[in-house]
């Protein structure tokens, strides 16, 4: 009998039943079968080996592929399993599962300790193993089967695990010497594993909890080939570097306090310049683009979020209440609610439409402590927050401007590779995480993804990942070293109009209510600023800098010519400093060089005499002499420019 | 025997034992006598004609002295209850004291009621009962006679008052055919009262408890000439014209709305662009001055403000408590100890010294909701805070620094009337009110007092109105109008340095702890800019106009033009609007200059073939041709230099 499948590309092909997807693959060519470590059928990941039965589509996933990446990781893992029982007889193994950045697995080791020494010897014993090109295969097995298996091997980990499956539902997977409790799948062979490092070793209690024994974690990650692992070991040193709470500590960016409370970032001088700078950026793009600035405070009563839709649909994320007055006011997570009021405050007619308000507003949101995480995660967030009440004849020209923003801030900050991630919501969830009005979901849905696809702008589309109130835009950059970033949001509203009573009197003396624009191109200062660290290494440009240029004379001697060309520059609003500290020259500059601080000037006698300066780039070797005004001029210019 | 006299010059005379201060008065000029009306005798008020049987300070008291005003009123308030009683024989009396703007008396009319018309009916009896210039009788009487007069009198009222009077310190005063129980003191004689004006009729729970009897309260004022009456008149009509909530409302600065809060601003786009130039204004004179910028959140652990002293100080006037994983958190009433946090992240030596770090910081204080008064009394305010951090010696320098640049405040905004209130602890609330350190209030006090003394500048001393952590000096601004506005506070703190444990590194590498001082020049958003509403009568300066300009073409005909001219003002950063609705020239100027616009451009055919412009200066008769780029410069000049 014949079966037929369907390819990503629409295409269909017949083949005849039992098929397995490797011979799918085959059929389409060697290299990518050569490639190709398992398939999606019918939405479903599956080895290769898997008989195919039913029509049904079919994608292959290669290491590329999230997907693929996970399902080699996750064999890694059974590799690992394999080499330590070998070095380590009758050890027991919990879970092993494939992460972010790799894969693990919790082994009870008995008396024994892994030392870090073990690991490189497993790594070698893992190596050999894998060019056996051992094949993972799969065997269903019967509950009792199972559990008489498990037993035999005096195995109570595996043992444990099966009280949860179902019967008819419960696999093994062997490669080699080593047999798992696995629901797979698995990549066709251990060959595929050319580069494996092991990465660390913790402790982890059995089910995560602290009353239960202490079990071993090895952490470790592989790829297809030798330069891939390179590549990873070098973005790593590469992202260690750039952590962005070692920079903020070095440059004096933010701390925070005990005192204070845990994800509550202050703005060290440093700091400020760099935020103060970002909202100058941001008021004078939205000047342009016909925005107004409101100044809103950051509580509001409980009717306000409850109107809002904010209470019950984003409780969890809200900061806990407080009683006055016999009312119960909440501090804001979301800047709309106060927006919206400002709408409503004046009446409005269509010739007042689009009104776009701006304001960096100042959220709270709850995040779990153990989530914070230096500037990426935190409790309080300045967010470029802006709406735009429009129609609905509006609402194109306005997305698709505010998708034009983005574009252009990327520019000025080198952004090359980024990606629209167009969030869906889902339909099981109405009225729990949702608003409950279907029709309106849908026709906003296509509303954006025809914006989308008007504007040409690569995107992809996610489920159940919208806001409660619309179809949302989440915008995902990416560093220079190739970290993702989510930074911000465009988003379309069509429920909170009429929630709050929002309205217009029409052209033709009739009311309407305005759909909403949510958006916040900057992200919130929090997360940009922590992206830009990296992005940047801490080398900020030059119009970004807390301190732009520092002078440094060489002596005491040129201590008035020094302070001279300083004041010449903070006349001209550059931000400078003199260095006028008893140490040598070549400390100076390597405190400077340190500080990343990106123009320094060298000042002895010769230039005094010369009225010249000798100039230095940060990260640039050598020097060159020019005169004082015509520095400020190419100054000014990088930084009137934001180059 | 003889009593000595000290006069707050200084000066000492002595006098015959039983002496009055009238007699004193006397005999320092005819004059004085003529004027003044009480007498504070060891800083206590009393009657001219006390007779005075110890060593002494005097000083005499007019109706330009608060004092001295209060006495008039409250004596004021005895003669309407005179008219009134002559008027409606049989009436009761509650209390009748003097207020902030005159004097009230609460009054059980039984089944009477008072009409508008009344009052002017007892306005002219007090008028003549006060030509009759009847003297304001002191009599000392026992609790048990007192009673026995009340009882017979059948007055319920003055029975009560009597419960809460100790024998021996209870007193009538009569006047022409009116006794009173009161405790005084008064002014010599009615003849004083040269012009009342009864104001209001309003009912008043008997002590303020609804369960009780509704009384009828009677408000007046009244002064020593018809002048000053008159004066007062206008002056509230002005002050009624210039009411900053009805400016706010008509020119679209701020809003409220019932699901934010009671005193939580909501500040429009109008506003925003007040908010936004006064913050320019302070950082530029802050950078000048050496001040960094940082930006911190608004709420803390409980264990901050238990540390600051804050807790338990000042909880009445803090918001209650969140409870969040197990702590408790505020919003934040103050910005300073967040600040002090910022000083102590990174180690200070003398040469970081002074450290002065601004933030226009955000906090929230709770006043009760019928004490909240559209921008002057809120409960989120923007503050223009700085704290300096500095040595003993550098204090004054810095302090100083601080009050000069009030002044330079003061001239931009045409403030000529100022006094600069020195506020002092009270030793005996120590550990109460103030922290318990009573050499170190005695010192930074006379520290405070020298800097006023070298300086030169005009101050007044009031004692048991310091912060709690130390004095300060009460800002005190008039209007044009010669209203008081309490602007902001110039602060010494000698206590929070060390709660905090903040330290910087001597010269000679000891530790030592720094001064701190608060800082507010221009006192909060909300204050400062209801004080400018009124000051400016809502015409505001150029600078601080939300919309500078307003193109007004007189037919579409010249549409293209008004247009050009628009954008070239906006090109020159000029905040500009055209109005090109189809309305008639009058029509468009009228609202115009209805929202206070202050440079209109007329623009018709004529101007259009000329290129030129019809400028008309808001409130200013007829219109002046001129040219685009040459009106450009001319309002460019006079923004940049806040004229």
């Amino acid at each position: 009998m014949s079966i037929s499948m369907q390819f990503p590309d629409g295409s269909v092909r017949g083949f005849n039943e039992g098929v397995t997807a490797m011979d799918v693959a085959k059929s389409i060519s060697e290299g990518l079968a050569r490639n190709v470590l398992a398939a999606r059928v019918n939405g479903k990941v599956v080895d290769l080996s898997r008989p195919l039965s039913h029509d049904a589509s079919i994608e292959f996933l290669k290491f590329d592929d999230a997907d693929g990446k996970s399902t080699f990781w996750h064999s890694t893992a059974h590799l690992m399993a394999e080499a330590i029982e070998a070095m380590f007889p009758g050890v027991k193994f919990w879970v092993g599962p494939p992460v972010d950045n790799g894969f693990y697995y919790d082994i009870d080791l008995g008396d024994r300790k892994l030392t870090e020494e073990d690991l490189g010897k497993l790594e070698k014993r893992m190596t050999e193993l894998a060019r056996q090109k051992n094949v993972y295969e799969r065997k269903e097995i019967s509950k009792a089967d199972a559990i008489q298996y498990f037993t035999d091997k005096n195995d109570e980990y595996k043992l444990d695990l099966l009280q949860n499956l179902a019967d008819g539902e419960i696999t093994l997977y062997s490669q080699g010497n080593f047999t798992d409790l696995c629901r797979g799948p698995h990549i066709p062979h251990t060959g595929f594993i050319k580069a494996i490092k092991l990465t660390n070793i913790a402790g982890a209690y059995w089910k995560g909890d602290e009353k239960n024994k202490m079990l071993t974690r090895v952490y470790g990650v592989s790829f297809p080939s030798q330069k891939e692992l390179d590549e990873y070991v070098a973005l790593l040193e590469e992202a260690k570097k750039r952590d962005h709470r070692k920079l903020g500590k070095e440059l004096s960016i933010y701390t925070m306090d005990d005192d204070v409370g845990p994800g509550l970032i202050m703005w060290l001088p440093n700091g400020t310049i760099i935020i103060e700078e970002l909202e100058k950026l941001a008021k004078e793009t939205e000047e342009d683009a016909g925005y107004h600035r409101v100044v809103t405070p950051h509580i509001a009563k409980e009717s306000m979020y409850v109107t809002s839709g904010h209470l019950p649909y984003y409780k969890d994320s809200m900061y806990p209440p407080m009683q006055l007055d016999g009312e119960t006011y909440y501090l804001r997570s979301m800047n709309c609610p106060h927006h919206h009021k400002v709408f409503a405050a004046l009446p409005k007619s269509y010739r007042d439409l689009p009104y776009r308000i701006a304001e960096y507003g100042t959220v709270y949101r709850y995040e779990q402590s153990g989530e914070l995480f230096g500037l990426m995660r935190v409790r309080c967030l300045h967010m470029n927050d802006a709406h735009i009440y429009c129609t609905r004849d509006q609402f194109e020209t306005e997305f698709r401007a505010v998708n034009d923003m983005y574009l252009k801030y990327f520019k000025i900050f080198g952004v090359d590779k980024y990606v629209m991630r167009l969030s869906l919501h889902s339909p099981d969830k109405l009225g729990i995480k949702y608003v409950d009005e279907p029709e309106l979901w849908k026709e906003t849905e296509e509303m954006v993804r025809q914006v989308l696809i008007n504007s040409n702008i690569p995107y992809i589309e996610v489920q159940d990942e919208a806001a409660f109130y619309g179809p949302k835009i989440d915008v995902q950059i990416y560093s220079v070293i190739g970290r993702e970033f989510t930074l911000a949001t465009n988003q379309v509203d069509f429920a909170q109009g009429s929630r709050f009573k929002l309205s217009y009197t029409t052209a033709d003396n009739s009311t309407d209510t305005p759909l909403i624009i949510h958006r916040a191109p900057l992200g919130t200062h929090e997360r940009f600023i922590g992206f830009l660290l990296e992005h940047y290494a801490g080398r900020l440009p030059l119009w970004l800098s807390p301190v732009q240029v520092k002078v440094l004379p060489i002596s005491d001697k040129v201590h008035d010519y020094a302070e001279a060309v300083e004041v010449a520059m903070r006349k001209a609003g550059i931000r400078c400093q003199l260095d006028d500290r008893q140490e040598k020259i070549g400390r100076k500059i390597r405190d400077a060089e340190l500080q990343k601080i990106p123009v320094m000037l060298v000042l002895g006698e010769k230039e005094a005499v010369d009225g010249m300066l000798s100039l230095r780039r940060h990260g640039v070797e050598g020097s060159e002499s020019v005169k004082t005004e015509d520095l400020i001029a190419a100054l000014r210019q990088e930084i009137d420019n934001r180059l």
